[in-house]
């Protein structure tokens, strides 16, 4: 398939906007000095008061190493493919951990089991109110599985997603290598975990 | 001192905004389908095509184990105090590397040592062009200096950001700690990279 083509990138005016907003933040500091600050919102977050979930996946097969599986889709605000972990935003009566369950399925076609389920987190917290949870999931394959032959997605309208299945142990790696390609980028959040395990195991500091 | 006290939120247009924009993007995608995406973008991207550094950091002591220095601030965007790594815009004319060795020493009153300067990644791609770049820096501290007295920052006016020292290998307890408050919240991509090293670390599946 050909790549995406961006056509024009238009000023939005916050009553046009569907899904974002700007907000203005009136506030006094600790000094009692009245500031303000300005912020972008999501006109979507969910009851749980948490915008998405990301989940954190781990496939365990019985003759294979642990690996993770990555997802591949073209993001318009950055203008390139990212490589991110699977994540999604909550509806509005979902719990994060049901989101995390429906999500994986969608978006990978596997069903996973939870293994932890983080705080809220900011996700960008000088910009954004969003917050995220980072669901971490295990997903146990048979001996008969192959990596190469996914389940069926169940993706939304519109939605194009490429799976790819990494070693754990070659995570980092991986990542510089799409990282160097000018129509790529890694999601922050999934870099920083994989320099994390990195850093444990190569850095020598702990 | 008190703690800060959010006045009001309203609405902000992209025009009267000094720091952040809304934009359309009209785009073709892969099966040829225009579609359109919201995003959230900031004003000040540096000449670097990079927006941001953030400050993974190492103190090194000749008798303690190794440590991190954290930034708590608060932030109006969650309205909460946050828990970060260093971070900071980067300057029009600078290089994000000099912006790290910059901003460190303003945020810490530390000089360190730059260990690592990963690629631009993607703060929240579904939502901003936003960029960052993880600079891992290392700061040797001598014998005699203690970590309760640290050298001056040199903040912006209305900055007010404390400074804590948590051993690496108790990074990801304390956030979790920091995280059970009301009044605290972890950032994500600090968050992930304590998970990531808590997962090496723990998990045994590497």
């Amino acid at each position: 398939m050909p790549d995406p083509q961006i056509l024009s990138i238009s000023d939005l005016s916050t009553s046009e906007a569907k899904w974002v907003a700007l907000k203005k933040v009136d506030f006094v500091d600790q000094k009692g000095t009245p500031r303000s600050w300005e912020i972008a919102v999501r006109k979507t977050t969910s009851k749980s008061g948490v915008d998405a979930v990301a989940m954190g996946n781990i496939f365990v097969h019985p003759s294979k190493p642990p690996a993770t599986l990555l997802v591949i889709q073209y993001r318009p605000p950055v203008g390139k493919y990212t490589v991110e972990w699977p994540a999604g935003l909550i509806d509005e009566d979902e719990t994060p951990e049901e989101a995390a369950i429906r999500e994986m399925k969608e978006e990978t076609g596997y069903e996973g089991r939870i293994l932890d389920s983080s705080p809220a987190v900011a996700s960008d917290p000088g910009l954004t109110n969003a917050t995220l949870k980072l669901v971490m999931m295990e997903v146990q394959l048979s001996a008969g599985e192959a990596e190469d032959i996914m389940p069926e997605q169940k993706l939304d309208d519109g939605e194009l997603i490429e799976r790819v299945m990494v070693p754990l142990s070659e995570l980092y790696e991986r990542l510089l290598g799409w990282a160097a390609r000018d129509d790529f980028m890694i999601a922050g959040k999934l870099f920083y975990f994989a320099a994390g395990m990195h850093f444990a195991k190569n850095s020598g500091y702990i």
